[in-house]
Order: C-alpha cells, then structure tokens, then sequence
C-alpha cells in the first residue's frame, strides 16, 4: 500500500532539498560556528516566515474558528506537577552505552538499524531474516528485558567502535534545572504544553461560565533531552508545539458539529488493520464512529479537522494516514488514539497524536494538590442521595493537633463517601484511623470525628472531564510540508523548486524589472504600494541575472507568484504587468490595480491560478 | 518633575487592578494549585490575546516596516557561547544570605528597601537621612565592597528574621541545564535572545548578499533566575523579549530614514541631567544627534521608533522618558545606551534598552571559534596595503604535528599582520614561538614557518560591523500598558475599567441584545457575518443581566466597542445596530452592513471617534 500511495514526484533527492534549506537559509543547525548541537536548529528569515505563517493558520483554524481559549503557560515546571502528570517516573527512553568510551544509543534505535544492516546483508539467512523481521513488529512494545534479550542474541555492538554494550538503562527525557538561587527547588523544562492547561483547569472552566464541554489551547514550546537525535526537524531537542486539552462530560462525548465533517474521508490504519497485517483503508469518519473504530464523535471531529488543516498548509493528502494506537503502545488510562502520519523519506512520521485521554491529567493533579478539578452537570431531574461526612470534634482536634487542625478538618470535608465509610470501618474495628494530609499522616480516634449520615435533595452531579487532546508537532509538519513541496523542473536543467502552498508560502511573490532602467521606476513603486495595501510580503530582485536566473532563485524558496515589469508596462494606463504562477511557469498580463486584490485572493484559495487564467489574458514569455 | 507628568488618572489603585486582572483571566501566578512559584506567570485567553496583539504590532512596526531579517534561534544554549559573550563570568547579582535560615536576597533591592524604610521612620535623624539619600543615588553603582560596607554600617538584617546577613556572594542569573544522556555537556536557557544573531551573522550577511547596514529580529523567550521576583510581571523569570540587531559599519553609523523622524520629540533624561540633579528634558531626536547627546544617528533612529512603537500600544506619553546610561554603568565596550522608562506604581520601569554595543560581541565569538565574523566594504578606490603573512612549511609541520598540522595551518592564516609581526620578532629572539589554536597551544621553532611581505592592490576592506541593539521586554511593557488603561468612572458606582487601545485590545466588540427574544437573532446573526468578514475578534453577551450590568463586564476587559442589538433594529432594512464607545459611554446608530468597516478603521487607528460621532447620528442610552 505504500507503494501504492507514493506520488508522481517522489523523484525526490533529499541532499538537494537539505542544501537547499541550509544554503537559502530556512533553517540550519545551531550554533554551527561553535561546532553544532545536534537536535537544535534555528531558523532563518524563510524558515520563520513559513513557521509564522502556519502558526496563524492553526491558530484560525482552531482557536479562532472553534472558538477555544488560549493560553500562555511557562516552560519551567516544578518538579511536583511533573511528578503528579508521570513524567517524572515514566518519560525515559532506554539507552545502552559503549562499555569502553561510554557513548550513548538510544536502545531501540540501535537494535532497528543492526536489524535493518543484517537484512541488507546477502549472506544473512532466511531464518535469521525471519528472526529479524518479527524482532522489527514487535520492537515498539519492548521493554528493557526483551530489548537485552535481542541485543545479546544477536550479539550487536556500538556501531562505531564495535565495543560491547551495557544493559538497557531508563534515561528520563526531561532537562533538568533548578529555580531559585537555594538549589532545593528542582523543575524541569516542560516536555509538552498540556499541564500548563490541566493546571489551569479551574481558571478556564470559571473563564468558561462553568460550562462544559470547551476547549483550551496552548502555542509554545515544548524539550525533551533525545538521547542522540539525528534525523533533522524530525527529531529534535527544543520544539514549538501546538496543544488541545477539550474538556468534556465522560458520559457524552458527542459534538454538537459533527454532522459538518461526517461525510469527510480519511484513511485509517487502524488497530485491527495492523494487527491482521491489512492496509490502510479510507473510510467515512461518521460511518468510523457508528462502527466504533473510533471511539466516540469529538475525537473523530478532531480527526476531520486534524486531516483539513493539514492539507490546507499542504500536506499531500496521498501521503497522510491516521494510525491507531495498539494497545500495548496506549497508556493504561487511554481510550483511544490516533496519530496523524505524514509519509516522508524517513517513512511514515507521527506529526500528530489525537488522544482520548480519559479523566487520568485532572485526577492526577488532584490527588497531588487536594483541589477540587471538576465541572458541574444540571441533572435532568433532582435526586435524593446518600450522604455520608466524617465530621470532626474541633475542640478535640484543636487539643491534639493545634495549628495543624485546620488542615484536618479541611482533608476530612474532601474525603469521599467510599473513604468516610472506610474511615468508619477502621475507627470501630481498630479505634485508630490514620488521616493523610498531604506527605503527613494524622492519628484519629473515634473521638476525634462522628460520622453523620442524611439523605440530600441534589439539582447537579459534580464529575471530572474527560480530556480529548490534538498534539501538534510544528516543526515535524513543515519538514513534510518541505518535501511534499519538492519539485523538480521536467525541462533540460532540471532544476529544483519548492511549490509551497500560496497560504503558508514565506514571501507571496517577487517584484523582477525586466531591466535596471530607471523608466520602470514608477511601475515598481506603484506595484509595492498595491501589495502593501493587501498586506502581500513581496521580495525585489533587481539584480543583474537574466529573468529566467531570478526566476529560477525565487522559485527555489518557494514564492508563489511573480510579478514582472516590463518596458510594455509603460504604454498603457493604469501601467500593466505580468503575473507567473511559479509551480506551472505559466503567465497572465494585468492592470496594476487589479494585482493585489488577485494574488490575495489566490493565497487566501479564494480563487486557484485556472481562474486567474480564465479571468486574464495569458501571456508568453520568451525567456523560459 | 516626576510629580509635574503625572496625569489626572492617578486615582489608581494597584490592589484593584491586580484583582480585576486575576478574575478576568488575563494572568496569574504559574501553578497555583501547587502553591505557586514566584517569578512565574500564566497568561489566560485575555492576557493572551493582548500579547499576541502587542508582538504581531511589534513585528509589522519593525520587522515588515524596516525590512528586518527574522530568525527563531533556540533557547537552550551551550556553555562555550555564553562564555565567550561574558554572561558565564559577569551575568550575575549579589545576594546576601540570612545567617541562620539560608534566605536569600538580592543585595540592593534589601538595602534599598531597608533605606527606604529608615527615611520612613520620624525618628530618623538628619545626618542619617543625608547619609541615606547618598547612598540610594550611588546604589547603581555599587559593587559587593561598597554593598557590604553600607549593610554593616547601617547593621541592616534580614527583612523576615531580624537575623544577620552574609556578605554579598555573586549569583548567576542563568538557569543551569545539560544537554544529552553523558551529562558532560553544560548548558544553559538563554538569559536573552541576541546571542542567537550574532552566532548566525555570517548566514544573516549572506542572505543580505554581503550587504551592511542590516537588521535581524527575533521575538522569542528568555530565562533569568532572578534572587526573589516580587513584583509581578515587572520581574519574572521566563519571558518574551523582542530584539533587534542592527549591524552597521563602525566608521559610518549614519541612517537613511533619519531624516523622517529627526523632527520628533522625546523626554531625553541625559547622563548630565543626571548627575546634575536636573530634569529630563523634551528635545527633538535630530537635535540630541547633533548636539552628540545621543552618539549617533541609527540610535537616535531606534529610540524614535521605539517612541512611536509604544504610544501605539498605550504608553501614557507623559509617563515615557529615555533615561542615558551613566558611564558606570555601562559595561566598558558599550558606546551609550538609553533606556525607555515607563512610570508605573512601581516606579520608573526599564522596559526597552537601546544600546550602541560597538564590535564588542561578533569579536568576542571570533575569538572563541576563530571563525571570522566581518563584512566588506567596497574601498572608494583600490589600495596597496603591506600584506605579512607566517607561512608553514607544510612538510615539516606535519612531521612534527601530525594531524593537527591543517589546524595550525589554518591558525597561521587567520593571524593578523600584527600578530605575524610579533611572530616574526618572537622567532628572531627566543626561536621558539607559542601558537595557541583553540585551547591547546604548539610550538614552532623557525624552520616551521616562513614569513612573507609584499604588497597587494586591495579593493575591500574587511570590518567588523559595529551592532546597535534595541531590546524589548513585553511582559513589563504590557504590564504599563495595563496600568495605563486604568480608569474610574465618575459615576456614583466609581467602577473601573481598562481603556485599552483598540488596535491592541483582546477583544474588539461585544454583541449585547438587549433582550434574549428570538426575534433579535437574525439581526445577531448578520453582525456576526459582518465582523468576520473584517475579522474582527468579538464577544456575545447574551445572559440575563442588565444591559448596564453587562456593559460594565465588558468594559472591564477592555472591549472598546459595544453593538447592542435592540428591537428598534428588526425595524428597517437593513438592520440597525448602536456602537458604543466604552470610554466615552457615547453611543451612534448606523446601518449593520456599515458596522465591520467602522469598527476594523477604529481599531486600525484610520478613524477616531471623534471621525464616527460627526459621521453617524448619536443615540442616547437610558439604561448608563
């Protein structure tokens, strides 16, 4: 299938593309001069316009037009969120190091190229082909053991040195720094934006009248340590992501504007597909909810919308799939999950996670802070419950604890009915409840507290919200975008270009004189000012080179259109000039005040280039 | 003076403010629910808005006006480029310790504040109250001797404890981190984001076609670790800053836009004024140039744009001031530098420094990489310069060293005639010459090396540009802002509001029925059309309250405009809608499909009120 799915233009040479990033400076490694680092890239002025550019648009195709509340959060992070959200004891790789000189590998990056290096091999035979191919299908629901087990079988080495290798270690992904001038306050760098907004939770939900079901979201950055990253924009150590957290009632999680995206098609590769080894296949997500391939309506709309954003910054929408995750590759309080994949020359890349992540962020943050983070919802009807309250004796509590009473009192008011009944229980079997505030544990006896129970009259049930969340990886999405962008000319020179969609292009379109002739001078002006007043960024070559040279270079960065001035610009009023659509070489003659409102029209795909050609004459230029 | 600017507004109340801006969501404290840390905020979808409004302001102002080159470089930094810019050894303050409890504050703020304190007390005598004034007006300048002389002769304690307090021990402001899994590679968060240009100079030059003067801009976060933060979003420990640098050639520091803004006045707060005890004073930028109160005209350009970038943006234009540097502190290679102070309730703020940095920072990389950061410049005709250079004996070279043979080779070619002269002489009297390349250094004797004088007609000369650097913080400008925007009605109620400037507000209109009837909902509906058509953010306040009430809500956050829907407006075709302007209270009455223009021209500053109250009939409320 994937063959099958490989485009026209996968004539594709990646050395071109990266000299061609690097030398037009899109984006290059840091700190280059000092030798590099590896996973840090900066990006350059074309880089930045294009990263620009695709933030806004994400930022309208979601927060404006769904009407989500967006916030800014820090990147430090305290160590204790962190520890609450997981990170700290489970977000690790495993690594082996090189017994000898100590060099690290990242464990099941080492065994996937040893694995790939010995299937390439001739004299491999066909069972260890065997061997090695079910090695490759289970590799992603390895742990440490089954990873040493297939590194001393095989008997793999460093791949530099050829030096043994330790036993897979848990490398923990965080950066690690401290805040604060004592030492003793130890935070991390966040490894994604989402707690910032769990944290928030109660602000939003307030912002939000107290309303469910809403979305937040979050534009920024996000670090993790990579062991040793190596594969460009795809892998990378410091990142700008883009984040939802979609509060929603557990108990309905449809959308109100599924029906606008029910018919849209995507391909599914679900868990099913994977595991009986079918293909990808393209269904309707509407019929994929009915059908419970996905679990429920508001993560199949993320999916829709995920799979129209994508395409619309110019994703080939051949090489996009949304992969399900198995089961052993969930967290254990996941309900479902599907990654958006983009096909590059580094295979099938995730680029998005779209999660249903049950209640597990909220709950976690209030077991680790006792407050409350939950919403209300109006019963239809009211209803008489149970109550069950551990009340305290204050003055006894008050003799036995002093100062420390309060806090008692405030542990048992947010105990559960299940926790009072179990307190109930020990108190009249033991005599001895222990009560834990916080990392402290506080002796009750029953005379400390008196268990009262009463029937209630109840209007709302209080509940924590599922979460559904849409993970962005920006800088994954425009290196796809960069090589579905690559094209290369069918003429003699075959040289390369990038055909960067009009939306997102970095600079709409150029301004080329014909000539250095001063004469042209006030068509130039004249085309700036009309551009200006359409908000289009354009770039001037006025140097030397022959037309067809700087076509050629404004091409090869991808502007969309250019704009030609000519000495028969001058014969007519208002002054004419010609516009070429960069990826079909083709060009049309207008009127300088028709110019703007067109090449606005057709980066907002308001109009495609075909309307602009039956709207305009064409015009043929002799120079290509 | 300070007394002399101070507006009609000062009814401010700081309390008042910080609670409106915490219940409305515009920022609070990072993890709360955790207990918060100091020093860090969260920014909620009003806070975030205004930001976003503020720095997408910031990038047309400068980088689209002026043409600047914009880079997005990576926080994470490695310890090698912060040593060679100076902040590994010198971006430090003094803290001084409470002697029993490890407390730690920073040195001048606990002295001015213990100052400030003593000039409160009545009983203070005369003599100390001299003694007291001296040393807050040389505080600036104090270094950790003249810090721990003031703290023992004043025998000032810890503000807390009463306890004693350490002498002044010097404190890094960086946040330490390392980088991959061997722990060896020490790193740090960038304290800002100018070190990211610089690295990149040679790439930048080059995208600019060897081209000086250039910009490069970036807009992006910065870390300082700063001792006890205390004063919200004046001093935080992660933020967003916005820079500039503009690399000129040293010897010709002219501007060509000069002339378009030398008329414009600015509040200049002169190292003389200073030191003289007089106030600042209002002069025109181009006078000040010439006059070499300011040293140059690219300076002066930038403090000019600086001026005009944060009226834009609501600075009260009588709380701005450019307060000059005093010669202590600066730092040596630093030519003048001129800092925009905004008066807020905490005093005159440093929000935007404008440096002129010489050479100083694309030398110091130069030395720590050896790779040559210079540009060119065409000689206005060719010149015969004496050219020395040390030339190896490559056999011989390599025999002795090796591998390292290029290296020295490579060392050997980037030595300045200078440094081949002194070569030269060393050989001749010790014979023996140590060359350092990178931290090692080797020997050579005679026989390895050569020297070699002629004469070569030269038509460039290389320099290294000199970099005037204007640095924005945005949180602390936006903080101004919001102090700024303050207001009380004189109304009974006294209510306050935020005045925020249209063209930055978070929201630009409310959409208020004036009752929940059915019959309002088309005409809702067509203003809903209309404001997306001009993209025009807005609010619907739809619940029960009055419509005073829910005036009062928006104006609150800053909505400059309201359109309120009554049943007079079903009456004509089209609908009719009130705009209300929210500072004013002042309401017209027009035609809905004329209400996205009104509002997007006010908002873009093309049209005031003023314009809109003579063009469309006024419509008296009852309901203010």
């Amino acid at each position: 299938t994937e063959i099958a799915l490989a485009p026209k233009e996968a004539s594709f040479d990646r050395l071109k593309l990266e000299d061609l990033l690097k030398r037009r400076f899109f984006y290059d490694q840091s700190f280059a001069i000092y030798g590099g680092v590896t996973g840090l890239y900066d990006f350059g002025p074309m880089g930045c316009a294009l990263k620009a550019n695709m933030l806004h648009q994400w930022r309208k195709h979601f927060i404006l037009e769904e009407g989500m509340l967006e916030v800014d959060c820090t990147s430090l992070t305290p160590e204790p969120v962190l520890k609450a959200s997981g990170h700290v004891d489970r977000f690790a790789d495993w690594m082996v190091k090189d017994t000898k000189n100590g060099e690290c590998f990242r464990a099941d990056h080492l065994i996937k190229n040893s694995i790939e290096k010995l299937l390439n091999e001739k004299k491999t035979s066909a069972a260890v082909r065997n061997d090695c191919e079910d090695v490759l299908a289970r590799l992603e629901g390895f742990d440490d053991k089954d990873m040493h087990e297939v590194i001393t079988r095989f008997n793999f080495k460093s791949p530099i040195t050829g030096n043994d290798l330790t036993e897979p270690i848990a490398f923990n992904l965080m950066f690690p720094t401290q805040i604060g001038p004592t030492g003793d306050f130890k935070a991390f760098l966040r490894p994604e934006t989402a707690q910032g907004i769990f944290v928030n939770f109660k602000r939003l939900l307030e912002f939000n009248q107290g309303k469910l079901p809403f979305a937040a979201a979050q534009i920024g950055l996000g670090f993790r340590n990579e062991i040793s990253p190596r594969q460009g924009l795809i892998r990378v150590r410091e990142f700008t992501m883009c984040e939802i957290e979609h509060f929603v009632d557990p108990d309905d999680k449809s959308c109100a504007k599924f029906a606008d995206i029910a018919d849209q098609k995507l391909v599914l590769f679900s868990a099913c597909n994977q595991l009986d080894g079918a293909a990808a296949r393209e269904v309707a997500i509407g019929e994929a909810v009915a059908k419970k391939t996905v679990a429920n309506e508001t993560l199949g709309y993320y999916m829709a919308r995920c799979h129209q954003f994508l395409i619309k910054v110019g994703v080939d929408p051949r090489r996009l799939r949304f992969r399900q995750h198995l089961s052993n590759e969930m967290a254990h309080y996941a309900q479902d999950c599907w990654d958006a994949e983009i096909l590059t020359s580094y295979g099938w890349i995730e680029c998005v996670g779209n999660a249903d992540r049950a209640c597990y962020d909220l709950q976690q943050h209030f077991k680790a802070t006792n407050v409350k983070l939950v919403a209300e919802k109006k019963l239809p009807q009211p209803v008489d419950v149970d109550i069950v309250e551990a009340q305290p004796n204050m003055a006894l509590l008050g003799k036995s604890y002093k100062k420390d009473s309060r806090r008692i009192q405030a542990a048992l008011q947010q105990l559960s009915s299940e926790d009072v009944t179990a307190l109930e229980a020990e108190l009249l079997s033991a005599k001895l409840y222990k009560l834990n505030v916080g990392p402290e544990s506080f002796d009750l006896t029953p005379d400390h507290v008196k268990i009262k129970k009463y029937q209630k009259k109840v209007h709302v049930q209080e509940l924590t919200p599922s979460v559904i969340e849409p993970s962005y990886g920006i800088g994954r999405i425009m290196y796809a975008v960069l090589e579905h962008s690559y094209r290369q000319r069918e003429t003699e020179d075959q040289r390369i270009f990038l055909a960067i969609k009009p939306l997102v292009a970095p600079i709409k379109c150029s301004i080329l004189p014909i000539s250095a002739n001063d004469t042209l001078v006030p068509v130039m002006e004249a085309i700036k000012k009309e551009l200006a007043l359409h908000e289009l960024s354009y770039k001037v070559d006025d140097s030397s080179g022959s037309i067809g040279r700087r076509y050629a270079r404004t091409d090869e960065i991808g502007i969309p259109f250019g704009i030609t001035v000519d000495f028969d610009s001058l014969k007519t009023s208002p002054f004419t000039v010609t516009v070429r659509h960069a990826e079909t070489m083709t060009q049309i003659r207008l009127d300088v005040p028709e110019v703007g409102r067109l090449v606005a029209d057709l980066c907002a795909g308001r109009l495609q280039w075909s309307d602009a050609q039956a709207k305009f004459p064409a015009f043929e230029s002799k120079s290509e």
